[in-house]
């Protein structure tokens, strides 16, 4: 089972598990062993238990070695960015596991084999089955690759509420105005996409400005480059 | 510094830290290195971050290892009690951790030193500096034998509220009426020193029963032995 899983891990990783069915294991859900009384095997929620587990000290650590000069604060913010429910539904959608799920009728019906929490889930029981079958190295091999790697790209900036954080940061002693003013609205192409430009104010001084395929993406890119310079000095 | 600490370590653990410097920071409360300028260390703070990854991720994996029948459910439900505050601050006592904080002079005014919060706090940036230290099994070898071995104890049956889980495990088919019965009450010796036996009873019929110090005690006890036979059957 889940051979062509196998060879993406192999072709893509270099990743082969020694126990598939730990592999299989951490693919089956609950209601698929109902369904199917002569199939011999447990369902995820075991390696999702450890599998949990393993991704915070994983993303722990490597925040911790590679950001030497961030407070605990600030290491605690990503990883809560990175460790969460939409996080681990992209990764897991990205290499496609929701093909792979051995799913309950019900839940098929319901649409699941796309939800965010069981993909969430899913992903949790597969890190537990790596851990287990391969070991903590190729644990943190892998994540480098396909997860620790986006940290740098800005990939998780999307889980980061940066005018909030603007907000707050401007606002430690004291309120001040705040406002977003659009600067630009253009057509980029034929096929309706736009692009806005909004710049940050405080008290009338433009702080930074953003850019984003719509207003409030352009907002949100501007919070985030004020929040990132204020950080700077 | 911390050498009374590091023979401890070594004696009863046989732990020598190859880099004293980590365990120095992993004790090093906040306030102390804004009264002691020219102490050359950071704080606690990163190391207790991940530290407190690494104990999720070891009792998680020594519970996934010891108990191959439990599902999630009650894998979660002992990790629960056994991570928490009031469970890293008694581990911490015993080791005499309070002894060696090096404490801001007000936090020391205010008692911090024999506060939980803070003791949890010293255990996480402890195991944090350990792993990093000394590796994964080492830590694991350490908590077996200081923190794992408690579990046959019943050390961790103080943080589970038994009373609350028999009366979910009995309603969960519709309100029961449960009654716990005071059996007897003992002196036990000249210290005022007293036995409690109390009987659970279910719709007239006794469950088992159980021995305290004091009342509570006593039918936490029984509710505990009524729980656990329910869960074997």
């Amino acid at each position: 089972m889940l051979d062509k899983l196998q060879t993406q891990l192999k072709k893509q990783f270099g990743i082969s598990f020694n126990d598939p069915n730990l592999l299989v294991e951490a693919f089956t859900q609950g209601n698929y062993l109902n369904e199917h009384p002569k199939f011999n095997g447990r369902d995820y929620q075991r390696l999702e238990f450890l599998g949990d587990a393993v991704m915070q000290l994983q993303t722990a650590q490597y925040l911790y070695k590679n950001y030497p000069s961030w407070d605990e604060g600030q290491l605690t913010e990503l990883r809560i960015a990175m460790v969460q429910t939409r996080s681990f539904a992209l990764l897991a959608k990205e290499l496609a596991f929701n093909d792979y799920i051995l799913l309950g009728r019900g839940e098929e019906l319901n649409g699941a084999r796309h939800r965010d929490s069981l993909l969430e889930d899913v992903w949790e029981a597969f890190i537990g089955a790596l851990y287990l079958d391969q070991g903590a190295n190729t644990v943190t091999e892998f994540l480098t690759q396909h997860m620790f790697a986006k940290i740098n790209t800005g990939f998780y900036d999307q889980f980061i509420d940066f005018k909030s954080k603007l907000q707050e940061l401007l606002q430690k002693n004291g309120a001040v105005q705040i406002k977003y003013q659009k600067l630009s609205q253009t057509d980029l192409d034929e096929h309706n996409q736009q692009q806005f430009t909004v710049a940050v104010e405080v008290q009338g001084k433009v702080l930074a400005t953003g850019h984003g395929s719509s207003l409030k993406n352009a907002e949100k890119a501007a919070a985030r480059a004020a929040y990132q310079q204020l950080m700077q000095k």
